[in-house]
């Protein structure tokens, strides 16, 4: 195989130009100091966090207007991911990342007859793979929400996906798949991640529809309130 | 009673050359993200922290050998204090800040009397007060580890721990007296202290004896292993 041409991307692979159509987030409302007499508590804690510390470059402390959260960054952005890539999805907008130089990865036979066999399903999904000849098979493009993903460990993935979680038609084996494509292409636990790829992830954050698990359940926040604090210091019995 | 100047002053009241004679701190080694294998335990919490996130003006939550620790500043701070009085007193040493312009403070005639009475226990603890004529006396120093004291406060305050507490020799008697001098001098929740400030205070609480609780037994620091991150996350059972 070859490598992908390093391209400059964040951390949920928009890149400007090549086909890419994520656009920039917009920016959040900043913290206030005290919400207003009465207004609603804010639906997620990742709504206008402005600084954190991160622990062992796997948890983020953040302070929340309830009080402070810690985050799983793999598991925040393996959510964040996910949910990128169902939405594009159901839009039928895959947004695609294509690669300047295809990356070749050879395979067994079997397996790449396999994913031959799906090439339309995989480019709905936003994966385009062409037959490279011989043994081989080329990855053309992949989803944009993807962090520069390793080809030869994503055409594993998809080999792997065919066998053991059905067809890509069924909404089950959608979900499934989607799942562990942002899992693989999640940041790990040990991955130092800039300040602004944090800012990054908690703005994304901020915007999803189920913010406090990952699509398997593990949490992605551990929300903790003022009054916790205060119980935990006698400040309040 | 007139106010004090202002003098330039840390956390814990060290200056340079009116008569404090307590240095600066010297530098702790800094955090090693491993601690050689079979080291033993640090007995703080407060070892080698390199960066922390403050909430709301007193927690300040901070990146520990062992995980992750949340800190109470008043608590923290009144705990510092309260061992370095402690520490000067037993030593015979009590470090004074004498005041360029001695502050003069009005009292009830009584309350005069009661602390004239005592002014040879009280400048044994660093506290120098002397008659002004009429109804005011004159604070011309005070124990160095206090933080910018108010005058008529801390005059207030040896009124009542005259009248209240009991004789200044007995043992159990002063260490009321210096941990209730310690508390009224400890920033408090909602000070905003500057990061090396806050430094200042965590390389003096690696050097604390009893680390875990103020004076009266409120926690100073409330501690998180990496196993109970882990625990959280599901990333362990
Ligand atoms: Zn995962
Ligand atoms: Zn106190």
């Amino acid at each position: 195989m070859t490598g992908f041409p390093e391209l400059p991307r964040g951390l949920f692979g928009q890149s400007e130009g090549i086909g890419a159509s994520f656009g920039k987030l917009a920016a959040l409302p900043r913290s206030q100091s005290e919400p207003p007499l009465g207004a609603p508590l804010p639906l997620s804690p990742f709504q206008g966090v402005s600084c954190f510390l991160v622990l062992q470059d796997l948890y983020i402390l953040l302070e929340t207007d309830a009080g402070f959260a810690i985050v799983d960054q793999h598991a925040l952005h393996e959510r964040v991911v996910y949910e990128k890539l169902l939405a594009a999805y159901r839009a039928g907008n895959v947004a695609v990342q294509r690669l300047l130089v295809p990356a070749v990865v050879e395979l067994p036979p079997a397996d790449k007859d396999l994913l031959l066999e799906h090439v339309d399903a995989l480019r709905a999904t936003g994966l385009l793979i062409a037959d490279f000849g011989g043994v081989a098979v080329q990855l053309e493009g992949y989803p944009a929400p993807l962090r520069r993903p390793d080809p030869e460990a994503l055409i594993g993935g998809l080999v792997r996906e065919l066998r053991e979680v059905g067809d890509v038609g069924e909404p089950e084996a959608l979900h499934e798949r989607l799942h562990s494509r942002a899992c693989r292409s999640a940041v790990m636990a040990g991955d130092k991640l800039a300040d602004a790829e944090i800012e990054e992830l908690l703005k994304a954050a901020a915007k999803l529809e189920h913010p406090h698990n990952c699509p398997h359940g593990r949490p992605t926040v551990v929300s903790f309130t003022t009054g916790q604090l205060e119980r935990w210091f006698k400040r309040r019995v």
